[in-house]
């Protein structure tokens, strides 16, 4: 389907649909006595029943068996980096919202609402999911913007008892890591020994370059709009980086980078690179180019310059490595087991029972397909606490 | 069904549905076109489109149109004054929030959904509504403690560009004004000319005290746990309610605010009045006990007291005066005409409407029963701008 096609049936079939998601009751209500069941007043016995517990933690365990919030996710966005569009706001965002939300149905059976906040600032954001959370099993962050996603991640999950993820970070990077595992397989290279650049370095290249790292790849080079991350760099978020990554101490821009390397993975925006950049890698180069709606490099540019895996974030080429992948499964397990962290070794776990879905990995196909069989619950059976 | 068997088997089908309220997807997504279109890279044209308009009331606008903003509200409560339980917190709130969505989708086919914040703060109640205010098409505040529900209802109307209702407050009222309406009828007597005694001068006390003035009821007496509201009062709120009732400067308690009074609306909590109280009531009197799950009085004391139209607020006694009949078709009103503010004339239409319904009121039928066809679509048509 050409671009403009797709854009003209996706505005149209949301004018339709008017909403991606509906509200359903689960308890068919026809008279009286269905009445005085789910409303007052037997309604008025549950609320007694949910507040006996003297301790805020003893009631939400209680409401997770008696109210939807043991089946319930929020997804929240203040709109600042939505998709590949930048800064668009709540309303811009909230499509992409819905739409997770039906995938979380689609691909995992959760229920999942979105809440798209009417404000940017970091801490009126954290104070407004405080405020929400006692609804909910989980907490979806989606689409801020770096480096504030990260102190509003690592404050929620500090002061909350659900698990919180920011899926631009954690969920592509699982979904990145289980394609290089297989990737790596088709190309006959170690994982570990892969000479790995990523190109940005806000939400999901930071937490890639983080899981990379702890799945044990040594060489991994970030880039963001000035060039290579390395010593130089002054911003904390930028420093911090730079002492975990770039052992070989390159400097300079992409090509400096992509130099002999092994895998580009692309989590910045159209317009990156050429085929004569991916000409400048090792041999059977590995492109992951994931910026969404439009690509780093499209495939085939990326096949013009000899790379040899090649994969990007949209449903419409081979090898999507999106993370639809991820997180429908990723918070069908942590309701399911109750977790309220999700951990680094639960998202290798994630990562790999994801890789292993795929039975025979080859150039077309190192990810499993969002509609293949098992997908979420691969994902949600590495949730279990250790 | 006998009270602790109703308790019982709210309890237990609480728990089997775990949750009384779904979210499901309004598009079957089976493949990877389908993905495109409610997804990305589809997504992002709808989401380029809400966000082109310079205002943000512009992009507001357009997301009623392409989002779930257009048919959704919000159920919020900071569990202050859950039913007549007190303020039992979030947790205790949420199984009688989830209730009111069920109800909105069952009467009103309204997408409704339940937060419950886990702040009891004005301001930061306030904070946090305006916060994931663009989801929504409405806000219904529901089950805060009086005073701060006025405050935090003023200003989020003030500060909203959609409406905000207290339920406790006007929904009650709606109905309380639709029963008084036909009761009058029923007992022959001119609505204007009624002596009314409110108990509870809280949310719904006070609104109803209000709607009836403005209905053109001139003498209305409130009582609060200290007894009748006269000038003498120094609270704030109290002294605006003395201005505005009482014009005969009664003074003391239940029994002198009784003594010739037409009608008795309770809406404060159980163990209010005896018989011998309402003995002391006009002939033919009017006795609505609305406090749940335990009325004021019970309908069989209020009927050897004399009385003669009898109500509550449960839905196993006959005249079930109860907001359920107003709710569902308000929200269901100002969605339809995408009305921003609802006004004290589409209350007293959408009382007169309900009353209309019931097209030969009697004692035990001044209001229509909830299943009744057309109620929602009476109050809807209320919610008309003029």
């Amino acid at each position: 389907m050409k671009k403009n096609d797709t854009n003209k049936k996706a505005i149209a079939l949301h004018k339709k649909l008017a909403g991606k998601i509906s509200i359903q009751g689960t308890y068919k209500v026809t008279d009286r006595a269905g009445l005085s069941l789910i409303y007052t007043p037997g309604v008025a016995a549950v609320s007694s029943l949910l507040s006996t517990p003297s301790t805020s933690s003893g009631q939400a365990k209680l409401a997770r068996d008696y109210t939807i919030k043991g089946k319930t996710v929020a997804v929240i966005s203040d709109g600042s980096a939505v998709l590949g569009l930048g800064n668009i706001g709540p309303y811009g965002a909230l499509p992409v919202m819905e739409g997770k939300c039906a995938l979380f149905k689609t691909f995992a059976n959760v229920d999942a609402f979105p809440l798209v906040l009417d404000t940017q600032d970091p801490d009126k954001i954290i104070e407004a999911v405080m405020a929400i959370a006692p609804v909910f099993g989980g907490i979806n962050l989606e689409d801020i913007a770096a480096p504030k996603c990260f102190y509003i991640e690592e404050e929620l999950k500090k002061r909350l008892d659900i698990p919180v993820m920011h899926d631009d970070q954690h969920g592509t990077a699982i979904v990145i890591l289980a394609a290089l595992l297989n990737a790596a397989k088709v190309v006959k290279k170690n994982l570990k020994k892969l000479k790995v650049v990523i190109s940005g370095a806000g939400a999901a290249g930071t937490a890639s370059a983080n899981l990379l790292l702890k799945a044990g790849i040594k060489d991994v080079i970030l880039l963001d709009r000035k060039g290579i991350i390395d010593r130089t760099r002054t911003e904390p978020h930028k420093k911090s980086l730079a002492k975990r990554t770039n052992p070989r101490r390159v400097r300079g821009g992409l090509q400096e980078a992509l130099r002999g390397a092994d895998v580009l993975l692309g989590v910045s925006g159209p317009g990156l690179a050429t085929a004569e950049d991916i000409k400048l890698m090792a041999k059977k180069a590995i492109v992951f180019a994931m910026a969404n709606p439009t690509p780093e490099i499209t495939p085939d540019e990326a096949a013009r310059g000899g790379a040899y895996v090649i994969g990007t974030g949209r449903s419409d080429y081979p090898n999507q490595i999106n993370n639809s992948l991820a997180f429908p499964g990723i918070f069908r397990g942590v309701l399911d087991h109750r977790v309220r962290q999700i951990t680094d070794e639960m998202k290798i776990k994630a990562a790999k029972n994801l890789a292993a879905l795929v039975k025979h990995p080859t150039a077309k196909r190192v990810v499993p397909g969002p509609f293949d069989q098992g997908v979420s619950q691969a994902v949600a059976r590495a949730m279990k606490g250790s």
